[in-house]
């Protein structure tokens, strides 16, 4: 009788035609069986092919040689030279107005006004980037994250004050290093790594760092001389409070002045987009005051830090100060590792969002492969760390730049100051500097993602929180580290644990669905059909198989229905991949069933899955044709048609 | 006309009724989406108690206390002490005839004959473990591999030589540690941790481990004297070349003789399971008939190495030999992290593996527990890390032990060994020793398995590959992590890179299946009918916004078809879940197909994602119910009847 029902996907039934003709109200229920369908198993592949096509998803998933296909050679060649270098693309459009859109940018961009170093990364950088990057809008320089994370790094093993010149080839180094990473990571198509790093953990780790960094800038605000070298809330807290005696209320005073300025003219920028210039100017325009101010009132005499004297001249070469002492190499390459990730993934994002605003794409290996060049570049030319940085393309952005030039002319901006202007900043004061940094910081406090987070997603929240906790009170790389340790743990954990669910059928139709979740679906008697919402394999075979043989248990000592349970229907359309424990764990419940006098169904098995029960059949011939149906309202159907024509 | 189609999830739909006749030919197709269903969310839950219910199926999926549900206050308490203390549940019924199966394999278990604090772990814990465990096979005592780890991993630190007071306080309170951690993942219900020890990688971790241990008694086996410390394959095989003038051709007879018996008596017992007692009483047989040969012969002044003399007496306490020095603190609790993990690994997949074979239940956190406190005690008792044995554990089971109690009696017996038999050890040669062991781990090298995984996944086999390279190559602890890490990385390449097929109609009927494995699956003109198998979440939204767009724009560039799609489908099917970057993602994907004048319908997403999708309506509106449908054939149907009806 076995051989009248089931779906087949194997060739070795010989017996299929052999159907009992059970009387006369049978022969339409065998018409109907008649339209069962066959599960199929994917056509045969070679490991090899499977092994090709799963490389090119991993690495290759934007398929970027498509447009190559069938082009004459030499157009082919031309397209590579452009596939490497951007700039060829849209030089040849360049016009005049674009020039002069992208002028006022590069003006604005001056404004935030680094120390010299800072300011030598504002040149080469943009320029290598202009060449190599594929975003339109991105614009490149020092971030405040990845500056904080390299400080806070480095300061563990090196003291800035005691060892400057150390610190700055390490600093160096660890640039290196950053961009070698993110250079490899493009050419290896491994970018998919910084998805590692979901929304929540960087919204967390962003506020996180933005308020680090404004207690970074309480030296310069509140004029104390002897700081923590600390970055954590309490040591700073500690700090400050500790050093009251150090306070200087002209500073204060400066601080909050500037302060007051800047935010508002942030707030004004963010009300009426389009008057972006007031906030994009407001640097510029407190450094030239303040440093009026203090000129005028000589108030560095009271207690007012100033820059003090800067050196003309561009950028030196720094390669021989690259360090690759093995007793800093360590250091520096994990450095470079933390710092070269976090800088893509600003970068990266920042294009993409763009990107998408403007409907372009973004080749996301390519962008890594030209920042890390950048990074290179810039380590050699005494730049640190540079990435696309979100404020500075906002601006870009929002001033209607059009092409990468907007890079060039900020750098050839910076360039004229590092030459000529240079004198000009010796009276500017530190708080100024410190005011403008927390006004740039202060907007990755994104509170409104953090409630769009909160109310979409409790645990993702939880993630958020604990990139935040971590980052002010442990350290801003463990913060990162927990976020991303815990993101990923939730990940493994919906594997390890995946939602199993019982169906029912919904009235009048063939259609089977969550119970719990369709108030008019019903159980059908006799049947048990589960669902299961993961991947099968070692991580959750234990709790599979522990959670059905509950459920089987449940069903079985339920009183009245106990003589009922006939089938157990395990429906496998949500589950995408099947591992060796995975399938001993189908044979496993295969076992047990049989033992409690259950019959185990199984509905739907996807291509991969399909194709290694099939494996499994032809070694052990576990999986018999017969267990195999297309879906479940073809298995109930069948099912129910074959106990009553076996009943007695 | 938006009212007059969709499924409606929601219940702020006022319009639904003003369908709009728009002639006769419309009307039947009117009455069949009449039979329309409706995508349902879950009945509303508090964050608070869809928490506990994740907590409850995360921490306790056994459900473990259900039996005491409805029971009297004083039947719980007794069901209580019970559950804490199995052994009371079987002393009852425990009888003489079970007695005396115990007890000849005991006697056999005693052959395996250890060092002396070897001797004191086969005395304490099995005492301990009588009391507290569930599984009534299990036969505890030290394992080859966690005293391979332990060994290798203290001796980075401290030489056994040259500090043995120092090395044993290390084994001790690493000991201790690996009781700590046990008990711990016991009592936190985290018992999936050791989940992600999958059978690949602990079949290559066997046999990797299988061949350092044998490496290692080529010290006893060849005779040599100066042997290297290290455990890799290379330096061990560089030593054993380098030190051939070492070799002494007496030991090596001796050791290839009870090899050869060794292994014979474990091939006839492999061959007739009845004759299980060949290979457990071989062990014993050979130390004593090599103890007389050596005692006759004098052959200790012959180059052959013998234990020497070894003290009688039980085990001493040794709390006071716990050493919790900071200096090595860092060491004993990674060590004891390590080992117990991988002892604890191997007793619970050697306990269920008895317990499936005689069909009850061993509850895995509790056993946890109990050999948690197993090596607790041990430690405080001279004993190092000691758990369920799966050789000894077999012998039990041949031998037909019914009861833990088969734990007491061998625990007995190595007591009288240990009071008065230790004089008899003088003369037993070390050659004697590690043929033993190599006899015994040669059983790890599971061949088979190992082929019945490279049939299966060639990815499994990948990973059991790596976990044996690692082990034999560069260490025992670094190959475990290593094949962890890419069983994990695996999982989350498949979240990462998750499947996403096309799927087509199979022909008369509404079911739609994968195009590639479904040949007579055929494309609907007007439709992109993807489905998604994997959550989506932040690692994987970049890869799908992608993949997604690269298809739209295969299918809008496809020539003659490129006037006809219409609709993009995404089958949510086998989407279990979706975090707020997912939610994000599919609000990107609904505008940008509505840019390139398409429309985004989504099939019967699951409860949790469903819920989400709701509430990013609330919030911006951003799904309206008119692109939720409840199955892709339903979608179909309705969207081509629609747009005839809106066609001119």
């Amino acid at each position: 009788m076995v051989g009248m029902r089931g779906a087949y996907g194997y060739n070795d039934n010989g017996n299929e035609g052999g159907v009992v003709v059970g009387g006369g109200e049978a022969e339409a229920e065998i018409a109907a069986m008649a339209v069962l369908h066959k599960v199929a198993a994917p056509p045969a592949q070679s490991t090899a092919s499977k092994l090709k096509a799963r490389v090119k998803e991993t690495f290759f998933p934007d398929d970027p040689f498509r447009g190559f296909k069938g082009k004459p050679l030499t157009t082919k060649w031309v397209m590579a030279v452009q596939y490497l270098f951007p700039i060829l693309d849209w030089v040849p459009s360049y016009s005049f107005s674009l020039f002069k859109s992208d002028l006022g940018i590069s003006y604005a961009k001056l404004a935030s006004l680094p120390p010299i170093i800072g300011l030598y990364s504002s040149f080469v950088p943009p320029m290598v980037y202009a060449v190599l990057g594929s975003s339109r809008d991105l614009a490149v320089g020092p971030v405040s994250i990845a500056s904080l994370i390299m400080g806070s790094m480095l300061r563990q093993a090196v003291s800035p004050a005691a060892e400057p010149l150390l610190f700055l080839q390490l600093a160096f180094t660890s640039t290196f290093f950053a961009g070698l990473v993110q250079a490899s990571l493009g050419i290896l198509r491994l970018g998919f790594i910084i998805d590692f790093l979901s929304k929540a953990t960087l919204v967390g780790f962003m506020a996180g760092a933005a308020i680090i960094v404004s207690l970074q800038q309480l030296k310069a605000l509140l004029g104390i001389v002897h700081f923590t070298t600390e970055m954590g809330l309490v040591p700073v807290m500690a700090s400050v409070i500790h050093h009251t005696k150090e306070w200087s209320w002209q500073t204060i005073l400066m601080a909050v002045c500037f302060l007051v300025l800047l935010l508002t003219a942030r707030h004004v920028s963010m009300k009426w987009p389009k008057l972006f210039w007031v906030s994009a100017c407001a640097p510029l325009a407190c450094v030239i005051v303040s440093t009026l101010l203090v000129f005028l009132f000589k108030a560095q005499k009271h207690g007012i830090s100033i820059i003090g004297q800067l050196k003309c001249g561009l950028n030196r070469p720094s390669w021989d100060k690259l360090l690759f002492d093995p007793q800093y190499l360590g250091l520096t390459v994990k450095t470079g590792l933390v710092t070269g990730i976090i800088s893509l993934t600003e970068g990266v994002a920042v294009g993409r969002t763009f990107a998408s605003l403007k409907d372009y794409q973004v080749d996301g290996n390519k962008e890594m492969m030209a920042i890390g060049l950048m990074n290179i570049v810039g380590s050699c030319t005494s730049c640190y760390v540079t990435t696309g940085a979100f404020s500075r393309s906002a601006v870009n952005h929002n001033a209607g730049c059009k092409t990468a030039m907007s890079n060039v002319i900020m750098a050839l901006t910076v360039m004229v100051t590092l030459l000529f202007l240079m004198p000009l900043f010796v009276y500017t004061p530190n708080v100024v500097l410190g005011a403008i940094i927390i006004a740039a910081v202060i907007g990755l406090i994104d509170l409104p993602a953090v409630y769009n987070i909160w109310k979409m997603d409790k645990m993702d929240f939880l993630v958020c929180l604990c990139a935040f906790a971590g980052v002010i009170f442990i350290s801003v790389q463990q913060g990162l580290a927990i976020a991303v340790g815990i993101s990923i743990f939730r990940v493994l954990l919906q594997i390890t644990r995946p939602k199993m669910m019982i169906q029912g059928n919904i009235k009048g139709t063939d259609i089977y669905r969550n119970l719990h979740q369709y108030k008019d679906a019903q159980r059908v008697p006799g049947f048990l059909i589960l669902t299961v919402e993961a991947p099968i394999n070692f991580a959750n075979t234990n709790y599979l198989n522990e959670r059905i043989k509950r459920w089987i248990e449940e069903e079985s000592s339920a009183g009245t229905k106990q003589s009922e349970l006939h089938f157990v229907i395990l429906d496998l359309s949500a589950v995408p991949a099947i591992d060796t424990s995975g399938i001993s764990f189908l044979i496993d419940l295969k076992k047990s069933t049989e033992k409690h006098g259950l019959e185990l169904i199984l509905v739907n098995p996807t291509g991969e899955v399909m194709e290694k029960i099939q494996r499994a059949n032809d070694a052990h011939g576990h999986f018999k044709s017969d267990i195999l149906y297309l879906t479940t309202g073809e298995a109930v159907a069948s099912l129910s048609t074959f106990s009553k024509m076996t009943a007695p």
